[in-house]
């Protein structure tokens, strides 16, 4: 490909903030009071994040790579399918297109955080929390579900998958993780989704906010990372 | 395409009373009582939406370009890809294609509206209404929400989907604006299905029927039409 | 296509076979009691549905045309798009794979039948039945559900999917019309999937089974035929 | 294809242990206490269940055929479709990925565990149970549903999906299967999907858990065998 860095990471960031503002606007319209999509449930959740991420991949596919997920730049790195120089501006990239997806998701349903007093639910909009608080277990989790992710699409790339559908293969990849692997801590399972709405929200005035959970932060950061790394690299000993 | 612009329009009236027959169809069948899909909830209606707006493009695709939708000709209009001198009869089309839509849905249902004591309930299968009554905050959501629309279906025309299965990708990305960003006016995202169907309410005889809230018609028309051109301009700016 | 009519025929007995122990069957799991999918709604028998006529067509497309629907076969036929003389013994091979699809519902599902007190829910899993009895009503619901089905049928043949993926089109369009245009009489919109399973429920010796309702009976096999014969002819109106 | 039976075998290792983590992590993750997606029902189960098998295929499907069940493989070699030489290492290894998938899930929710007591609950992540117990109408359900997976993968081999596909379409016949006919008996129609769990269930020290139920242990096993045959055998006899 001929574009450079700088159009990629734009394609990262454009990419990333799509994901964010359909991903965490499904959570928003799941969970916030007199939502019309209100109580619509697990299944809405799952399937409206499988969605995102598709969207986010093909807004972004024609810009650069498409990762829009930091445990998927180094995964990609450690492997040597990225160069280590472009993940520092892919990272970044990934981040502000997160955080700026957080701040659109507020505005976006503006009215509906008055009217929802239940400061972890408007956290959950955000960002990600364990259903059962014990680290090293929700460390696990989003490093197996993120190992799956990365090895998963690994996969497609030696697949048969004409290519125009790789962006929807993703999102089933997406949806399968959230369904079966999410209930536990939420399913991450990427940095830049979870850091970068959470700073959204720490720094945004919204109605009827808590805390923003920072104790827990780092896991949906290193557990990603972690397990992204292990995918690639067990990917990499296959025949 | 050789196709005249009679015969685009014409393409442009029968997508779009089959997107509204199946889109307000999904909303009669899980609002009016004693439908058997009575309460099937808002994963029925998104993507009872979403399979609507694919199969009404499928029903227009050969005879023209298939916007199906107010918002999407003018924005290409502003930004070029579309001469404006057939903006008129596209929307002109689109409007009596949501207006009979509307027609056929109250015939579909027939026996159901005298079941139905719930004058809001029964505008609702017809037109969109917010979930929290503030004008700029409506106006914002819908806008926002043709904003993903327009640069949604921009990035395909830059992607590789096969050209056959384009329809399924509009189709998704109606599902997840849907499921993600409208729960807070319905998502109209349309003049046409919008105001189409809303004009219908308002002539037909429609037992239970109350006021067709008039005041509340601007925004799912000015709004979807603005975030439309924002949506196309901010498209070519990219790289 | 080299095959026989023969052929041909025993591809509709299979198809139509498949698809309505596939659908009979969603419809089964849901309703009788102590079914692992009791309750799972309306979401399920019209996703079941679709997923039943995908699978259907699948396993008879080799073999034929793959109507598996008498109102679509004598429609065809009634625009010159299938021979007059094959109309017969697909409908026959179409009202025998139903009704042995009947038989094999029962079967799959034996120890359900005497755990479910309901004669309606029963008779429910084999044939359609209105929501509100209202014939001419009933009627209309399904012959427009019916034409929507064969105009979309053919707009596919104008269409650009990859031949490969048709049966998921019909799917998408069966699974739509469920959503949108179901909730009324329960959406037979095919003769064979009614009659043929409904002589099954008469003929079996079901656990707690009661009427037949043979004085609605007429209505999915005639509301379909004369709507797939609009839909049809319509659709030759097109440019 | 140029992979010896070993790299095969690791393949259906590898599909399998997706199959079973994605499979049996979406029963538990709709199944166990204090999960995100507890009781997000049967359409949760029997889609997280057709992606677990679409990805199952993917990840195995370039190293070799992508049976990932031993009612697959025996079928198809009863037919001369799979050589006998390779049935025994093709079944181990299935197997070896189910037990190593039920190990993976239970550390994926292991604090959820200690939450759910309940004792058939726990079960059911890991193994399947009849809604009502009637052995030969159990075995019956098992062998039928098998019957039409294997029969529906034939008609695959004969139709015009694009290969790419091919994963996508099992998925679907997956889910479909599910949806219809898995209301019985929970639809193991996979003996190293149902063994393999089992035999973790039982050696794994997983809180609150009871009987593994070996006395209904064989209907998942010996029904799914014998409903492959039978399939593939009446797949032999079409034209």
């Amino acid at each position: 490909m001929d574009t450079s860095v700088m159009t990629q990471a734009l394609g990262e960031l454009i990419g990333t903030f799509i994901l964010v503002v359909l991903g965490d606007g499904v959570v928003a319209g799941v969970s916030l009071k007199r939502s019309k999509a209100e109580g619509a449930g697990w299944i809405a959740i799952t399937l409206g994040w499988g969605l995102a991420v598709t969207l986010g991949v093909y807004a972004s596919a024609f810009l650069g790579p498409a990762h829009l997920n930091p445990a998927v730049t180094i995964g990609f790195a450690v492997i040597g399918k990225f160069p280590w120089s472009s993940v520092l501006p892919f990272v970044i990239a990934q981040l502000i297109g997160g955080f700026l997806g957080g701040v659109f998701v507020w505005l976006q349903y503006y009215p509906h955080w008055a009217a929802t007093k239940d400061a972890p639910a408007i956290l959950g909009v955000f960002a990600t929390g364990p259903a059962i608080r014990k680290p090293w277990a929700n460390f696990f989790s989003e490093a197996f579900g993120t190992l799956i992710l990365v090895f998963g699409l690994l996969t497609f790339t030696r697949g048969q998958w004409t290519d125009g559908l790789n962006p929807i293969g993703v999102g089933i990849l997406i949806t399968a993780i959230g369904l079966s692997l999410g209930g536990t801590t939420g399913y991450a399972i990427n940095p830049a989704r979870d850091l970068g709405p959470r700073l959204a929200h720490a720094w945004l005035p919204i109605a009827n906010k808590g805390t923003s959970d920072w104790s827990y932060s780092w896991i949906p950061v290193l557990g990603p990372i972690v397990g992204g790394i292990i995918g690639a690299a067990l990917f990499t000993l296959l025949p």
